[in-house]
């Protein structure tokens, strides 16, 4: 058994989450950051990628005050559980996304530094699957196991490659800023490798928001390859 | 003076054109592929960069005989004018798009080797600008100059990166497919580096069109860097 899991990305029209040199660019408007802050609230945890981490330094928490104290009415955390995808324990420790307004779940390799683990324990706790990469399959089962419901993943392009890639994705939902952004090595919405077969998509709902497009897209058949 | 420039591309939802091994893959739809004739039986001139022709050994013709012969009724060339970017003149002399059921147009820079420009004349126009890649602006101008009004880009993703860069872009036409292709060696719908700033655009259109969604975008600010 697993979450629902769905993926949630705001890229320029042609694709990118960002530029070559990784600096954070205004591609999301006002409009979709409300929307996201929305889909955050209503999961049970939120899912990005050790590399995500290293580059926009995010918190991962509800904005909207009123968002979290719904949450609270409801018998949940203020808070999503906030997962860090981290096969080799990458993560400083004085990363935003390990501060005390969530909880906070490392998924680590065998392959990650037991001594820094240790450190890492008194802020977050530590789930270790795979020898070199963490298995996802197994991380989505723990997840299950420990009442995560609905997934939310935020990125980056690496994790959501590996997650279609093992036919983990429910949906998709990807906001189109009104930018172009270019460039060969600028991080996309799936990088990694490609899929040996494209994963084929259905289109659930679209509409204009802000300066861009937001499309939903609910994945058809999924790819175990 | 310069031609109205619009580029066209289909792409997968993680903009991606082909994936990391350039196999043509079923990204575009019969629904959009009809759409696609149709801009290009409207337009004067259709451009291509090297790559393009490379991995997929385009003919770049009108495929409907109605809108062939409404062309000629207007008295035009039954088919537009095909321009290929190719700073290197490294375009196959057996090229489809060399063949004899349109004109074309070679622009190459002064790097291109003048034995083998020399065998192409007998199949296409020599344009010559730019030392060692082609001088965008010199071509467009040449274009304009030799009555081409509306010209319509067809990729691939570094042709478009630096049409962009150069801000010589009016519109982009974007059709995302219902797949998801991945891969961070995969060609995207705007590769090259990534623009110092990213240019900004205004969502003209856009609709559901076969599984996925046409939109149409302006080019608000051209870029000059």
């Amino acid at each position: 058994m697993k979450p629902f899991v769905f993926v949630n990305v705001a890229a320029s029209v042609d694709g990118k989450i960002s530029n070559e040199r990784r600096v954070q660019l205004r591609i999301s408007s006002k409009e979709d950051m409300e929307r996201v802050d929305k889909l955050r609230a209503e999961s049970d945890a939120i899912m990005v990628g050790i590399g995500t981490v290293l580059a926009d330094n995010p918190k991962l928490t509800v904005k909207s005050d009123e968002l979290r104290k719904k949450r609270v009415l409801e018998g949940k955390p203020e808070n999503p559980l906030r997962v860090v995808v981290d096969s080799k324990a990458r993560i400083p420790e004085d990363a935003l996304i390990l501060n005390d307004e969530a909880e906070t779940l490392l998924a680590v390799s065998k392959k990650a530094d037991l001594e820094k683990l240790k450190k890492l324990q008194e802020k977050a706790m530590i789930f270790v699957a795979g020898e070199e990469r963490v298995d996802l399959s197994e991380l989505m089962e723990f997840l299950y196991h420990i009442g995560v419901r609905k997934l939310m993943v935020e990125g980056g392009g690496e994790l959501i490659a590996s997650l279609f890639r093992e036919g983990l994705v429910d949906e998709i939902y990807v906001y189109y800023g009104n930018v172009i952004i270019a460039g060969k090595n600028s991080p996309t919405i799936a990088d990694g490798k490609s899929l040996d077969e494209p994963a084929e998509l259905e289109l659930l709902e679209f509409k204009k928001l802000g300066g861009g497009i937001l499309t939903r897209w609910r994945v058809k058949r999924k790819r175990f390859n």
